[in-house]
């Protein structure tokens, strides 16, 4: 899949179709709380292991059972309909 | 805490008391399923960090979406209350 | 790629193509052994995360600082030039 | 043990204790850099054992092939012992 940088109608959609999700500047973020460090950890786990197979990488930050992902596209310098298939992908997991 | 070999009467109620471990000749055992790879392997992942912080390590074995866990005591040739407390630790990130 | 069974000359070969690896009826397996439990998990955590993008699954052992990992193909039944792949990838990683 | 924040003297010396970490504000951090994100990723696991271990967990962030450590002991409102000892096994860690 190539991905495209989103145009404005889409981004307009977008906060609405990844709930939780917000744009700042040229990257969509979210914030993950959990009950503790393990549960926080095996997130960031599964995450790896969805980035890693996609080949596309989010910035990742954690402090004790927080997660805070970051996503965009470097190569294009915007958000890419991969970062929202990535951050739908992420949600799912979470909602688990 | 210096755990020490169940006896008789404390070996007939484990299996009740952690649902679902099997006593097969002196180890407990477990298997657990998942829908796919992802989530079986961040299971594992948290039973890593339980383990580790035990310094009480189980038989880990995974085929795509199914982790068993083999839990003895090889110092003292046996199943002990360590591997009881670290069961019942499982079971409930398990049932989470 | 369309994974084929390995045929004779290769299976004769493939021994020496991925060292440390042993056949084992329609398998092939290989343990590797590290300073301590960490070490062994953080290894686990780098199998899994080529195993998911190669969408092919081994069979994961762990006991403490002992990994062992077998690899075949159950769709075709035997042993693949996928499995060789993956086994050299791994022999990759450990040797670094 | 029983953290205690480290005085002056002890701050000097911190940096030339754990090579590679700065002291910023109240915190102490590192950035590491590896190959690639599967190598990232499982030295964020190593990093996760030996911090839940140890009860006391980092702020930690990675992008891609990098990982950021940045350690404090909030309870105390500054950098203590328990830091300057993980910050040491982490070093130990990356170095292997």
């Amino acid at each position: 899949m190539k991905p495209y940088l989103l145009q404005n109608d889409e981004l307009k959609e977008l906060v609405a179709r990844i709930p939780g999700w917000e744009i700042i500047s040229n990257q969509i973020a979210r914030e993950f709380n959990f009950g503790n460090f393990i549960e926080a950890f095996s997130f960031m786990t599964k995450i790896a292991l969805i980035c890693e197979k996609h080949n596309h990488h989010p910035n990742l930050e954690n402090v004790y059972s927080k997660v805070t992902i970051k996503l965009t596209t470097h190569d294009l310098g915007g958000i890419t309909n991969l970062d929202q298939i990535i951050a739908s992908e992420i949600n799912e997991i979470y909602e688990k």
